[in-house]
């Protein structure tokens, strides 16, 4: 345990080649992943999954020196991130899209990638539809409905304030972590409310949030996650949370966010593996053996960038530190899908309308314009999560697409209902991610569990969105994480 | 799919022995469980887990002529049962270990095996203490703590009253599920009661039950939990729930529950192969093929009977059905340690007391008498679970073991710091079992995702005690779900 053995450095060939490269700051290849063939039996770090967060690690490591080897169960990188094109060539995501302010570590990265980024299409007016009444157009964040607007200033204000006095970092020791924690989100909005239509309106915000509904995760958990939506300076707050300019949903990235690990994959060339899924994971207290599909590989140091369950389904020896595995039991994913209907142009525009929907009627809680940034063809974007996930995700597609595109056409005018093409992307369907876009945690899991979420277990480190203490459950959660058990490692 | 093919029955060999035997109504062997060695290719019937449930199930199936095999991952059966013999040949359980009235499918099994039962020693006083206050006697379930009974009345009406609203089979269905879901258990009791000691002292009842406390389970799996514990005659309630005599902690085993599965595992012989972990399972709707670490298996069909976290880890090609595989994300073990303190004679019972104490003090919230039924040995066994074992789990073994005995000799005397022995056996260190004593839901999950419960799998049944519809968590909802899950194999 301790320091990397340093001595055996960029002795492994291919393997070591981005290593080397990095150390010249040359991390500029075009290699690609491997996909099939033995791997090599021995490598300085292992890191298993190659999302965002594991493929920040090893690029970290591989600058310093050390060779690394990263595993993907996918022939895939990237994670939750999942690019799609369209017929025209334009790109759209079928996974995680969105960054904005704050998110400094992603946008840092998407520079030094060369990436660039757009302003999500926020120009024109909103719309609302809720309570059986016409659509109606609005701006901002909240829709100006007069039987909910009381209720949602006093949430929103109380919110803020709660969730300034969680500390990021831990938690689990705020003052009233105890309460807050016993409490499901759905209680305490009820107790905080008048109108009970204002919960459900809140559904429309937490299933895309979290895959997941007010009644699925605690007080606690949320008011974290909220405080965690922001930096140093820039406390989170429910404003850029739900925001699309300056907040969570303010730009998309030129060529899909999946481009992100792409380009650090290719930098990476043969240090990472692909069709590689971990089935098990041994250490002795000096190295740490990783079993993968694609042979066993042994390291100094491992770090595991995946989905909690699936850290779960890894075969343990020994098994995992009992609280942790506690915690990892209580982490389910959300469930959410993204559907995508694709139109000749983005008529909607033309209407005014920003193409941003909210409406207390399923399956479409929650739309965005989700057009390529040349807006070359119209595409409106839906999430269906939670409750809504749980109902429409599980019926057959063409009534899904029928409702999606009725519900369109409420929201923008009959035009929606001719999409020339329709996309969906169900993130529960996916083996080596098991549900999207997060892990959430219900009430008694933070509180008695939480402390566990970045602590190393002998040899092996944690990284992945949810082990961040800002932006986790998105790309710069993911980032940030990366670079942590990047500098654990190293350190 | 449908009817298993009866044309390969009793074509292999010594796997179809157990059958044959069975069919003749001589499911009497002695043969041992496989440790080593190659499983058949084809059978017509794979059980995951030799445990309570998986036995059940395989004999079952046996019975009636199809080819069964069981695959248990450990190199034993059992599961979550487990047999400790003491220094003196006596035989105490790690485990499961406690059957009751309305139980009535473990005890027909019981009898069926010609294993006896013995009731748990109830004579004399319990003991109570709380509220820095000294060590109190008392009789019955509840303590006679004059600032708590009110409260504790109220509270066994109404959940008596309100689980009886829930339907074992679906308690999605009750008319409150949507707001009892959303509710954690903590939340209701809070509002249900006057003393906040109520809350505290329920806990010494609740980590035991669920190796969990209030906060971690919705307010509608409690309420259907209750209703489970009983029989389509006699409703559970909350007294059968936890009380000792004529309730789930009446009576023991003779020679220890384990014993339940080691005899079921000699009648179906090498039937059972051990040390055979199931990596994956994969189905192309005609057949089911099992890869075990001893071998690849192809059947007709699957009984799966083990935690539900486990069936997560599985590779499953397919992938399970995404409401399902939303449904077991969701079902993390209880956190449970079950201590025993071992002594020259039962000392206790002399001085009229019956072993069982309360406190609301940790590490030790609750007690029984757990000596062997020839009271050869004091034995005095304590439950660590949730918030208790959160802390006290995860501290060194001597530390535990003197908190334990100070807290022993605080209900019993100072006789109680002169342990012969001291054992201790921690669930969540299982890795075949990831914790005990039964996988818990909180707010959210059942009322989502909990009608997939019990549903087929393409060719996939599902057993476990986790399934059953009475007594789930308990030896009892094992055998019930074994059987359940064998009929429609059969069926």
């Amino acid at each position: 345990m301790g320091r990397l053995d340093f001595s055996r450095r960029n002795l492994l060939g291919g393997i070591a080649a981005a290593g080397a490269l990095a150390a010249t700051g040359g991390l500029t290849g075009t290699a690609s992943a491997s996909t099939t063939g033995r791997l090599p039996s021995t490598v300085d770090v292992v890191v298993v999954g190659g999302g965002i967060s594991g493929l920040v690690a090893a690029r970290r490591i591989a600058a310093a020196g050390p060779s690394v080897l990263v595993l993907e169960a996918r022939d895939r990188v990237g994670g939750r991130t999942l690019n799609h094109t369209l017929a025209n060539g334009s790109v759209v995501e079928s996974g995680g899209a969105f960054v904005g302010p704050t998110q400094d570590r992603v946008l840092a990265l998407l520079a030094e990638l060369r990436i660039q980024t757009f302003k999500e299409y926020a120009q024109g007016d909103n719309v609302y539809v809720a309570n059986g009444l016409p659509p109606q157009r609005y701006t901002g964040t909240i829709p100006p409905d007069p039987t909910i607007l009381p209720d949602a200033a006093v949430l929103q204000t109380r919110i803020d304030q709660m969730s300034q006095q969680v500390p990021v970092d831990a938690p689990w020791t705020a003052a009233n972590a105890a309460d807050w924690d016993a409490t499901s989100l759905h209680d305490w909005i009820k107790s905080t409310t008048v109108n009970p239509n204002t919960a459900k309106l809140i559904e429309s915000y937490l299933q895309p949030l979290l895959g997941a509904d007010a009644r699925d995760v605690s007080l606690l958990f949320f008011l974290w996650y909220i405080a965690t939506e922001g930096d140093e300076r820039n406390p989170g707050t429910f404003e850029r949370s739900a925001g699309t300019s300056d907040g969570a949903q303010d730009s998309r990235i030129v060529g899909g966010s999946q481009l992100i690990s792409i380009r650090m994959a290719q930098q990476l060339g043969d240090a990472v593996a692909l069709n590689a899924p971990v089935r098990k994971i041994s250490q002795n207290g000096s190295t740490v053996t990783v079993t993968s599909d694609r042979g066993v590989v042994t390291a100094s140091k491992v770090i595991v960038a995946v989905p909690p369950p699936l850290v779960v389904g890894i075969d343990w020896d020994p098994l995992l530190p009992p609280k942790r595995l506690q915690l990892l039991e209580r982490m389910p994913m959300g469930a959410l899908m993204k559907v995508d209907a694709v139109y000749d142009t983005p008529f909607w525009r033309a209407a005014g309308l920003s193409g941003m929907a909210v409406s207390d009627t399923a399956p479409v809680r929650v739309c965005f314009d989700n057009c390529p940034p040349d807006a070359s063809v119209g595409v409106l974007m839906a999430f269906i999560g939670g409750a809504t996930w749980a109902d429409w995700g599980n019926r057959p597609l063409a009534e899904r697409r029928a409702g999606v595109l009725r519900q369109f056409a409420q929201f923008f005018g009959p035009q929606a209902l001719n999409a020339i093409d329709y996309v969906e992307h169900d993130w529960t369907h996916e083996r080596w991610s098991l549900g999207g876009p997060v892990a959430g945690m219900g009430t008694g899991t933070m509180l008695r569990y939480g402390s566990t979420i970045r602590q190393p277990f002998g040899l092996v480190h944690w990284a992945g969105t949810e082990t961040s203490t800002y932006w986790s459950g998105y790309m710069d959660g993911a980032v940030r994480a990366g670079e942590r058990a990047a500098a654990e490692v190293l350190g």
